[in-house]
């Protein structure tokens, strides 16, 4: 009973339960990876953990698929969000790729002074996190938010969530990431390229929840810059430890 | 004197130093870039460190270039390879790029069982490490080796050189790396999309110098998996510590 594929549906996954197909999820399924009935996938919701499935109808268009056992217990990511100002379109893509491989639990797009691209396609951005939990084994998907202006996402910012701050300006210098407080809620800020603008660090230095972090003494785009974070956050605070 | 460009050059760099240029840099700066005579242009050249130039003549197909004063000294990265396994065209590009971005001395590509393209064009994805060297303000370009076979690679493998194994079958394990020997040289090896054959495996967890590590509970892509391990890598024995 071991499934090669993994896909995730939204429907709601129990021992039994039938799992009616989109056309599009038919159509992989059977046209492109050429599954027959009997075959086993591993399906997801975000919500129910992880199911075994059996084929038990294969259209072209259509098909049904049958829960049996729960193969993995729902695993939520730690509770840290990616906030990051959209870049050029396949970084972008990349970011939020990435984010829901590192266990991001929201992935929060936001306009700073600097960004260039303003409009993102949030349905897109969606669906790549759905591909990267997939591809992840991950049981999750962590929601990508609409994207909102910086100023606007700190006036509304949380009382309880931490802020994590990646700032270029501290390259090279050594801070000490290891006396950060472990659990509780954080986010990750990464600037575009450029960086945030001074009046942005200055705000960003100065909010009682937030501490900097420098990533080293090179100069990261912001797609790499999202993942050392992660990394190092995970390492220090998250399911990584 | 700002230099907004930064070029890497394949020619010795001191003060009074006239530096000419190929058609391509002197097309990019004039051609592209608009620099006028006089600019200031950031050149380096992996030995010498980094120094502002300015333009002293300024053609469509030529150019000279006068450096002034070294604005950064040579900063070798610490001593840590990236061996990993060719993927996809788009991916591996990523690799070699953020393997230069943080800061890995030289990138080996190996062809392992599970590799799917054995072609690589050596030459390309050196320029690639250069083009993330210019971008990262970093004064070193690691070297991209040409493919060998992982059993020649360890079959040949340095006697002093320790090999950090990101293994995938140790998902959700927490292998402790901090007791991992800080110093010395070192080597990350990534496996392939599907990982490594288990004979490869095998051979890689017998090897006296080799340690294994955890990359997380999520299964992560190879170029995810490239940054996460040397972001550990750096924090933990490198140049962010």
């Amino acid at each position: 009973m071991k499934a090669k594929i993994r896909l995730y549906v939204d429907h709601a996954l129990a021992a039994g339960q039938s799992i009616p197909l989109t056309k599009e999820q038919a159509h992989y399924l059977f046209g492109v990876m050429r599954l027959a009935e009997g075959a086993f996938v591993a399906l997801f919701n975000g919500r129910d953990g992880e199911y075994i499935a059996r084929v038990a109808e294969a259209g072209k268009r259509r098909g049904i698929l049958v829960c049996e056992a729960q193969s993995k217990p729902l695993q939520m990511p730690p509770d840290v969000w990616l906030c990051f100002a959209p870049i050029k379109k396949a970084r972008t893509d990349f970011i939020v790729e990435k984010a829901a491989e590192m266990g991001a639990a929201r992935i929060c797009p936001m306009q700073t002074e600097f960004t260039n691209s303003e409009r993102i396609r949030r349905d897109r951005l969606q669906a790549h996190a759905v591909e990267a939990a997939e591809q992840c084994g991950g049981t999750y998907v962590p929601e990508v938010a609409e994207i909102e202006r910086f100023g606007r996402m700190l006036d509304n910012w949380p009382d309880d969530r931490h802020i994590l701050f990646c700032d270029e300006a501290l390259v090279g210098d050594k801070l000490d990431f290891e006396s950060a407080a472990k659990g509780g809620k954080w986010a990750i800020f990464i600037g575009p390229e450029g960086g945030f603008s001074d009046a942005e660090r200055t705000r960003l230095g100065a909010h009682p929840l937030a501490r900097s972090i420098s990533l080293g003494p090179r100069i990261l785009r912001a797609d790499t810059a999202a993942v050392a974070a992660l990394t190092l956050w995970q390492k220090q605070c998250g399911d990584w430890q």
